[in-house]
Parts: C-alpha cells; sequence; structure tokens
C-alpha cells in the first residue's frame, strides 16, 4: 500500500472567488526581464512553472497605460487591445497544464519615469521621480484619479479577454500608486483621498470594488498589499496601519497576496536573511482578520514549513517567486515524495539581477531558466545521449559539476577528476565566507543527484596532466579547472601591475578562502566592483582585523545594487567598523603603506597597513588546454565556466549546462540557438 | 539676377570610392535609441535628415554577431540576414530623397557584456567588462579572430544586400574590438596581432581589405577611427601613433572618418567645450596624409567654418551628429541662403542621454526629434489652423515661446504675455550661470524665428491675474508660468521641511540666478543629482566663496554620466576647491552650521557655514490656474512645461510643442499616438 504523502494537505484545491486553484502552490507575479518585449520567451518559461506543478501562475508587473511607462525595463504591458494577444499566449500556455493564470496590474506612479512615452508621471504629489532623472511626476487632480481608474477598468476588461483567472490590484513593494496614496509620507493631501486611513485607501478601495465590477463574474481579483516597510516609524509597520489597512478593506478582495516592502526588504538574499520564512511574522494576521484566501511569500522551499503555515492558519496558498525559479518542479517533486531533489534556492538574487538589467531571467541553480524559449531548454528533462561516448570532466566546481550532471541525466559514462580533496571548488570555497553559507547548495544539489547516478563517477585528489587526460581515452573532455584572483593589481583601472608589491604582503581573494589571512591592519583594493570585495571586507572585519576599503568604485560593490544587497551592504561594512575610501585607485605599494589616488582629482593619500587584499581580476591557467593541444591534437577539448571567461556562478553553471547539451547535439541548431531572439513587426507592406 | 551663394563649394559632390555623395553634409554614424527595437521609428527619423539636405545619413552602431550584445541598449543589429528587412526601411527612406546611406558595423568586444546572448565577450586580452557585472571578456585566439572577420565579411555582405551605399569599419570611440588591438594598454599580445603598430593595426586591415573584397564593387568602404584619446602619453596621440595609424593604413578605406575618443571626449558638451571646432586640430593631418576623402565632426553649425574647413584641405565632408539633431535641415537652411533660421545645438547632450538611457532620442532644441514615426512630427512643417481663434501663452520661457512658434506657424494669432522684462524664462536664467552659456540659444532662436512673423505678438512686464486674462478674451490660454526650487529642503529625501532652516541665510537655484549670493562659507545641498547642483557649485566657487558641496548621490550629479559630463563635473569641482560630503543627506541647520549624516551609516557631520543653498526639487504655483477655473470654466486653459511637471529644458519645449501641435487637432489621433509603439512579431500561427 501507498504511504500517505505526509503534504498532501499542500495539494488541496484552493477556492478563490469564483476560481478554484488546483493545488496550494502560488507562484507570485515576479519580474523576469522578459515582459513585453519577449512575449513567446515569457509564455514559455511560465508554462514550465505550470508544467512543474505550481497551481497558479502569475505575471510579472504589467503596466496599464503609458503614463506607468517602465521603458527601458521589459515588464508586461497592456496599454490596450493590441496587448492582448501577446499575453494571450502566456494564458495559453499555462491553462493548457491546469494551472490558474494571474495579472498584475500596475500603475507605477513616480516609479515609472516614461522615459518612452514621455507623459508627466502621476503621484500623490508634486515629489520627484524615483530613478534620478531630473524631473517631478504630477500631483494626481480628481480628473487624474478618475483617469487612473479607467485606465485600470479598461486593463481588466482586457485581462478577462485575454483569458487570466485571477486579476491584481497592486498595492506594494512601493512601487504602485495606490500604495503611494496609502503612505502618509507621499500624500499629505487634504482631500477625500488624504488624511484618514480610509481617505488615503480610498483608491485602493475603489479599484477593488470596479474590478471586480468589471471582470468578477468570472475572475478573481486579488489585492497585493505590502503590509510593512522595515521602517519602523517612518514607514507603514505591519502592528499599525498595515494590520488596519487589511481590517478596512477585508471583503473586498478574493485574495490577499501580502508581503514586506519594498523590493529589498521582501527580496532579500541569504547574506542577510538566511532563513526562509522572514516575512511571516508580518502577515501572520491577515488570514484570520479577512477569512479570505491568503499568499504571502518567504522563500519557502521546505514542505514541513509549509504544512505548518497551511494548518496554523496563516497561509492557504504556499507564494514563491525565487523557489519557483530555482526549482519549477517543486510542486510536483514534494507531490512525488521527492524533496530530496528540490533544487533549493541560494538567495543569491541573480534573478532580480537580470530584470533590472532589461535582459531575461537567469538562475544560478536553475541554468535553464530563462532560456525555455530560445534553446528549448527545460529543467527536468534533456536529450538522450547520441552515442557511447565516454567522457571526462576535469574540476568539481559549478561548471564542471553541472556538466558532468548533465552529461550523466543524457546517459554518458562521465567521469570527474578534482585536484583537491573536495567537490564543489569555487561555490564550496566562497560559502566560508561570511554571509555566502547557502553558496554551497550549487555544489550540495548535484553531489545529491550525482550520487543517484551509476554511471558518472567522481574522484577527488585527482589533478590531471595532459598526458593523465590523454591516458584515459575519454571521447571528448571538459575543462572546467576555474580562475584565480590575480595578485599583480591589474583589472579595470590597472592593465600594468601595480608597483611596488614585493614590498607587501599581498593576498588575494583566495588566500582568504584558503584562511591565509593577514594579520595587521588591512587594505583591501576592489577594482572588480562586483560582491567579492564588500564579502571580503566583511569577513576580515569579522575577524577583528582593521580594514581600510579602498575601491575605484563610488559605493562599495556597486553590482549588488542589482541583487538588491548595496544598501545593506555598506551599512554592514560601516556598523563593522571598516573604514571606506572610496572613487579611489591603488597607486603603489611599499613597505608598510599604499597609496591611492582619487580617481576625479587625482589626490594622493597614504594608507599604512601590513597587508593588502586585491580583488581587481582573475586569471586563467590555459596551460592544460594547451598542453592537450600540442599532445592530442584531435582529441574533442571544451572549455567551460571560469576557465572560459571568469565570471558568476551563475554564468559558470549555464557554461556547464550549455556544454552539456550542445555536446554531439546538432551543429545546426546549437548556432541557429545564439541568433533567435524576438524582433519587433514590421509593417505588412514592406514596399521594398 | 540671384547672388551667389557663398557657401557654394559645400554643395559640391564627392566622389567616395565607388559612390558619389550628392554634397558635403555628412550625418556621421550617431546612437538614437531607436536602434533594433524600434526600425519603424528610427526609419522615420534618418528620413527627415535625408530630406533636410544631409548628402549622407548613416545608421547608429550595428552589431555584427550575438557576441556583440549592447542589450538592453538598443542599438542596431545586422546579426544575421534577419535583420535585413528592418534596416531596409532605413535605407529605403534615406535613399528616396537622393542621399547616400550609410552603416557602422561594429563589433564591441569587452564594451558589450552580451547580457542577452550570454557568449562570452572577446577581447585582445582577458580584461574585465567595462560595464561593471563582474565577468571577463575573453583573450581572442587565433580561431576567435578569424570568426570575427568572418562575421563582419558576413555583415557586410548583408549591409550590401540591404543597399546601403557606405560600409564602416569601426575602431573608434574606445568601442571596437579592432581598435583594443591598436592600443597598447589592451593589446599585450606576443603574437602577430600584437607588438608593433604594424600587428596591432593587422586587424583593421584585413578588415578593411575583407570588406573592399566582398562589398568593394558597389559601396564604399569607410574607416572610422579614433586618433587621440586626450590622454596624453597613456593614450594614442595623434601626432604619434594616431598619425603613424593613418600613415599606414592610407590608401585603404575610400573614405576616413576621424575623431577624438572615447565618447565623452568626441561628443563634449558646450559646458566643457563651448566652441564648434574643438577636434580640428587632432585632424589636420588626415586629408593630406590620404589623400582619400576625410570626414569629421566637432559641433559644426557655422557655414563660414565649414567652407574654410573643405577650402583648406582639412575635411572633404563636413561631419555631424548633434548639429544635423537640433536642425536636420542645416543643409537646406544654408543652400537656401536661410542660416539665421538655423536651429543651432545647445551642446548639453541630452541626445546622448536618451541612448544610455535606452529609449528614443529627444533633443532640447528639436522636440520633433524622436518623433518623427510616432507623432508623424516634422521640424518644419506643422498643419494649419483649424480656426480663427485667438490664443494666450503666458510665459515666455522654453515652453510658451515654443509653443507660440508653433502655433505662429499654424497661422493662429497669438499673444505672449510674459512678466518680467525679458523673455527666455529659465533658458534664459540659466545661461547666467557658469558654463551654460549657450542655453541661451534655447530663446534666441525661438525669439529670431517669431520677430519675423506677423501674427505673434510678444509682450514683456505683463504679469497676468486671472481677470485680466478673461479680458483678452483669447479662445484658449496655455499656461507656462514655469516652477520655482523650494526653499524648505523637500525632495528625494525628505517629503516634509528641513528643520532650523529659518536660523541660517538659505537660498535656492533662483536666487543665485537671480544674482542674490551667499556672502560666507557656503553648503550647497544637492538632494536633486541632475546638473543644477553641481552648475550651482562651479558658479559659486567662480565666485571666489569657500563652497561645501552636500548631495545624497554617492556621485557629483550623477544624472550627468548620461550626458557624458560627470567626470568633468566632478574633478572640476574638486579643482576649484570645492569640498565634498557624498552620500549624506540634511539633517538639519542651525545659527552658523548644518547637519548632515550619512545615509548608509547614519553617522553624524557638522558644517560651519554662513549660507545654505537647497537644490532640491521645484514648486508649482497653481493659483493662476485655480483661479481660472473658478473665473472662467469654460475656458480652455492648459497648462505646459515646467508649470505641468517640472523637468528638463527638453521637456519643457516637448511640452509646448505638444500642446501646440495637438491644439484644435483631431482627438482620437492625439489620444491614439499616446499609445503607438512598435511591438515584437508573434508567431504566425497563433493557436488562440
Amino acid at each position: 500500500m501507498l504511504q500517505p504523502n505526509p503534504y498532501d494537505v499542500l495539494f488541496e484545491e484552493v477556492q478563490i472567488g469564483p476560481v478554484t486553484a488546483p493545488n496550494r502552490f502560488y507562484q507570485v507575479p515576479h519580474a523576469c526581464g522578459m515582459g513585453h518585449l519577449r512575449p513567446q520567451a515569457h509564455a514559455a518559461m511560465r508554462e514550465v512553472k505550470a508544467l512543474g506543478g505550481w497551481g497558479v501562475v502569475c505575471t510579472e508587473e504589467t503596466e496599464i497605460h503609458p503614463s506607468s511607462d517602465l521603458s527601458p525595463y521589459s515588464e508586461q504591458r497592456l496599454w490596450d487591445e493590441r496587448d492582448i494577444p501577446a499575453l494571450s499566449l502566456m494564458v495559453e500556455a499555462v491553462k493548457r497544464h491546469g494551472a490558474l493564470v494571474g495579472i498584475e496590474l500596475v500603475h507605477n506612479g513616480h516609479m515609472a519615469s516614461n522615459l518612452f512615452s514621455r507623459l508627466p508621471a502621476l503621484a500623490p504629489a508634486d515629489i520627484q521621480l524615483d530613478d534620478g532623472y531630473p524631473r517631478m511626476a504630477r500631483r494626481m487632480d480628481k480628473s487624474d484619479i478618475r483617469e487612473l481608474r479607467r485606465w485600470h477598468r479598461r486593463a481588466a476588461r482586457n485581462a478577462k479577454a485575454a483569458g487570466f483567472d485571477i486579476i491584481y490590484v497592486y498595492a506594494g513593494h512601493d512601487m504602485a500608486v495606490p500604495q503611494h496614496f496609502l503612505l502618509p509620507r507621499y500624500n499629505q493631501r487634504s482631500d477625500e483621498y488624504g488624511g484618514s486611513l480610509e481617505n488615503r485607501a480610498r483608491l485602493i478601495r475603489e479599484l477593488l470594488s470596479e474590478t471586480k465590477d468589471e471582470v468578477g463574474d468570472r475572475c478573481a481579483v486579488a489585492l497585493r498589499l505590502g503590509l510593512d516597510e522595515r521602517m519602523g516609524a517612518d514607514g507603514m509597520q505591519a502592528h499599525e496601519e498595515g494590520r488596519a489597512v487589511v481590517e478596512l478593506l477585508a471583503d473586498i478582495p478574493d485574495l490577499w497576496d501580502v508581503n514586506v516592502s519594498n523590493w529589498q526588504n521582501d527580496t532579500v538574499s541569504t547574506r542577510f536573511e538566511p532563513d526562509e520564512g522572514y516575512e511571516v511574522d508580518q502577515m501572520r494576521f491577515v488570514r484570520e482578520v479577512t477569512g479570505k484566501p491568503t499568499v504571502g511569500v518567504g522563500r519557502f522551499t521546505s514542505p514541513d514549513l509549509m504544512v505548518r503555515l497551511v494548518r496554523g492558519g496563516v497561509l492557504d496558498l504556499i507564494g514563491a517567486a525565487r523557489p519557483s525559479i530555482a526549482d519549477p518542479y517543486l510542486p510536483n517533486k514534494i507531490a512525488e515524495g521527492r524533496t530530496d531533489a528540490i533544487r533549493e534556492c541560494i538567495g543569491c538574487n541573480i534573478c532580480a539581477s537580470s530584470d533590472k538589467l532589461g535582459v531575461p531571467i537567469r538562475c544560478t541553480q536553475n541554468p535553464t531558466m530563462g532560456e525555455e524559449w530560445r534553446r528549448g531548454w527545460h529543467p527536468e528533462s534533456i536529450a538522450q545521449r547520441a552515442s557511447d561516448a565516454e567522457v571526462l570532466v576535469v574540476g568539481a566546481g559549478p561548471a564542471g559539476l553541472e556538466c558532468a550532471l548533465q552529461l550523466g541525466r543524457r546517459g554518458y559514462r562521465v567521469s570527474v577528476a578534482e585536484a583537491t580533496g573536495e567537490f564543489g571548488g569555487r561555490s564550496l570555497r566562497e560559502s566560508g565566507l561570511k554571509g555566502l553559507t547557502a553558496w554551497r547548495r550549487v555544489a550540495d544539489n548535484r553531489l545529491y543527484e550525482l550520487s543517484q547516478m551509476a554511471n558518472v563517477r567522481l574522484y577527488r585528489e585527482s589533478p590531471m596532466s595532459a598526458g593523465d587526460i590523454v591516458e584515459t581515452e575519454s571521447a571528448a573532455v571538459f575543462l572546467a579547472t576555474g580562475a584565480r584572483w590575480r595578485g599583480d593589481g591589474t583589472g579595470r583601472t590597472h592593465f600594468r601591475p601595480v608597483q611596488g608589491l614585493s614590498d607587501i604582503a599581498v593576498f588575494t581573494p583566495d588566500d582568504v578562502m584558503a584562511g591565509n589571512l593577514p594579520v595587521g591592519p588591512v587594505v583591501i583594493y576592489d577594482d572588480d566592483q562586483g560582491y567579492m570585495g564588500g564579502v571580503i571586507a566583511d569577513h576580515l572585519a569579522g575577524k577583528s582585523l582593521a580594514v581600510t576599503f579602498v575601491t575605484t568604485a563610488s559605493i562599495v560593490s556597486p553590482f549588488t545594487t542589482l541583487t538588491l544587497e548595496q544598501h545593506r551592504i555598506q551599512s554592514s561594512l560601516i556598523a563593522a567598523g571598516v573604514k571606506l575610501v572610496l572613487s579611489s585607485k591603488l597607486v603603489a605599494a611599499g613597505r608598510g603603506t599604499v597609496s591611492t589616488a582619487d580617481i576625479y582629482g587625482g589626490s594622493r593619500d597614504e594608507i599604512a597597513c601590513t597587508g593588502l587584499v586585491l580583488v581587481t581580476a582573475r586569471d586563467i591557467d590555459r596551460s592544460l588546454s594547451a598542453a592537450l593541444k600540442r599532445e592530442a591534437p584531435d582529441l574533442c577539448v571544451e572549455t567551460i565556466g571560469d576557465a572560459l571567461a571568469p565570471g558568476l556562478i551563475a554564468d559558470a553553471t549555464f557554461s556547464g549546462h550549455l556544454a552539456a547539451r550542445n555536446f554531439e547535439s546538432d551543429v545546426l541548431e546549437t548556432e541557429a540557438a545564439i541568433y533567435r531572439r524576438e524582433m519587433p513587426a514590421l509593417p505588412a507592406v514592406n514596399t521594398l
């Protein structure tokens, strides 16, 4: 007899207004960098979520009018009827698999700069655009509010026509006008939309009512609300007005989708919120107050926690953005009792970075994410092997493990030779640094999967020379030997080695990861500008070293703005006593000192220190591939991951995955995928 | 008998390899933010240049392969044959008017991050991507170089198929691989592509030869080369290797398109290069050395200078990007002896900002720029009036003057009432600040045009009350009364007034522009983050005041990164002795002091000063429009420019232009234009 699944409760249907979710797994609206520019890619990506068992799958933000124009960022659009066909692609793709499909209608107010439409932005008051473009949003008058309601109603009607089941009113993440009206710092109006909470919530109430009136016969109407801004008394607090708003509007929405505002506070990286469920305390009251279906998020991947939240009456639906990106098949895996196989989100926020960069979503853990349409990749299936070839992967870091895993899934006999005593490479090494513990999941997940495969063998302490490789008689070799941080100061700023480095104790991130730490006052020089410099500073400050952080950037770790971490990082370094020297380059080093220069004014400074950590650029050792080319010119050799081009771990897992997919595949199709993209429609009558 | 045109030499034909330019006016390749995402808008914009008399009209950068993927920026693409139809739209549009059409093929190397294609970037060495994404470009091996040459050849073939007359090899602005190979800081190779200048120029030579081989029978092949990097001995210098490269390759290209590298040095604002022709000294030798047709730029708008450059044997073709944006009809106006009517570029670089923002080009002087396709606007023609209505414009700043000008062109009888003694409003006031002299051209050009119109009357010193306006019996009123800088500290950071401002002498930019200057040590608090704060600091430092510049941004005037000025601005303030306090907010003011707090760490600081200039947000006085609504509820009143939503001068001229175009126009068409955009093609078989 089959064991009862302890997680059965997660697979119960949930009635949401006039529609019924087939289970409790709910992919909340999340950005993906595809949007209106890439409707086919978008539909294919959302379809995989439905295939993987998510009972509800939503869009990202969907602009309802050109006065909420987020260009150049590509979110969804439902400006008018012409957007219906593109959105219908997604609707059709998701519903095909029995899931409900939701759309997050949004007017972004002063968070939209309208750089394409050129319309004045709209806000409760005359306030500046959020993005730094020196233009102000216009205080909405009564006719503006009427117009906004008309646009929202029209968008709801069009969303229904496109086939959506759940239609949102969005008032969260500090990104939407209805929330801006709610917040006293923006809303100091003296009319019936300002003053009391009831007045400030009037626009939300109107939008909810009008949306229900327009589409409520067939569609559920959801309210997505930021309950708490994590600003203390300077902003909304869940136990104060957050709760009061929920009480005020309790009966109106068919579904409450609640979270913490803003995006930085909702989508926190594991570096700053290592545990899942970090928003539960703020949302605990909503279900009880409203009695309505409630969904919330918090990087949930543990089915036990999910069951507790449902049984405890906190949530009816388990919301997810990042866990559904890292593993679109998370629900199916729970249903099938394969919880060990869940590819757990590492909370690195590379997914968020792609949206902020305006390009399709990527994921460190799930390299198929964003490639569903262009390359036809699926997270759980892959073409079977084309031959009986035995293959060798040299290096068991993120690229090597991913490559071996996918080659193994394809059925090849794979050997993995790792030079050191441990598997995991960079993801393991970096996970020893302060804040990056979760990054070892990149290795853990793959090592678990590989341990289930009879056709893949991993070897520790197996450095390979070209001769060793030739002796294995492998049909193909994948070199995933990684990169090392440079110790000569070359990087973005210096193209030749920095003078005087032999006079001071120089360290690199590799030294720090290996436990080889400086002893005295230390200068960290960050010319990489990624996340590593700030991590090293935090790590060394945590060892009670006196740290001065010198960087060519004007802020600490500017790349982490894209992963929503930058403000927290710079604040935490200051709190840890790290001294910051910004917009400065290293000029020279000497005995007990380094010299820096301001990159604008050129003024020099001397900093006394006994150690210097260089976080500049990385170096590739190509001697093995060169030797192979000499000794076995006909051997099929492919370099992957950091050994090909040092980048993020996400770049490495993608590279490893790509190589495994492409191995012995149709070359024409592989080449065609490089060029595949969505292109603008041209006039029907091209006179040429 | 007609006078001979003194500028006839500018209208001579120029033979360029196998093609003939109809005159010497040459729109060099320039970015426009339209690119592959907006091919119809792009074609329409370039067509207007051809209509206006430019003998050659070029594209912007055109990516030749997915490994040169500039996403999310939208430049042109010629990755493969599928891009031909979109590019053909432009070819057809330009050639229809007798101009030659050129295409700038480019491989951007490590300046392209390949965020969409995800391919490793390519460079002469393993160096970091330029944009801050923490990934490194890959050192090109011999097969990479062969591939790049193959891609370039294919792109040239496809460009010819699309109908282009001039096909570029691009080695300029620090943006292209062929130039990166040329520069020793990037190229430290020891193979035949590194070392000697001949070796470093090998790739350019190969690309030129192969392009000529592929398309030279019918197309001219141009080389766009950065001759000087303005870095002294740290970079290429025109009198050193710059000249040597030209000597080395002299005979190969059909056309030399020469300039100064990088983009910041080529496209300098009037704030830092007030005079046109600022690159002439660097390019003077090229024509003499090569004997080939030569084109160069330098914000040329003076036909006398153009004639001197041609007669002096410096240039054969007068290159222009910005002057052709500000006035697409510049050549025709010179031909017709209407040089007074040239709408002269003010060198504000808002055109560049739109490309860097990823949205269609705009221009302070020419509000039709970028709206040719979406709104059907033309810089020199406009629909005639729909009635005999007499209209009133209140305020003679950028929005008011532009609105009056276009209403006048439409044939309406227009009165302009200006409250002060001078016409020009903000453009005039700001032109009194250090570095912004050229901004008065916004007023000068319009006042000249208006002076030619019998149907427009301008009145100075005519403040208007609602009663005054009603008395004019105007059929419509346009309120262009501008905005004032706030004096209470509210802005991006503070939503309520800052404490203690009554205890210190507070100034705003309006005070400074009016000559009401602080006397003692002064703090400038910039929470606007546009250009104004830095200008005020420069202005006051120029008056020998001790200036401390406090800003919530991490750099001075971050918006000016988009106008290519930021580095110069911050450097010049430091050189002028301005003390910078970055990433800090104003907390309070008191007698002889202000308090600031670091926005990351919260640490407080006190700065002694006797004056405080607040550059925060702007305020709109809506009393006139409110009074009109009360006293003349049926009067047609439209608010425009800063009075509608304070922004850039470019926003104001656009707003004034839009109002004039839309006045008494077809409402359906006006509304439709708000929604018009180019959208991706959907699958031919939509199963829905």
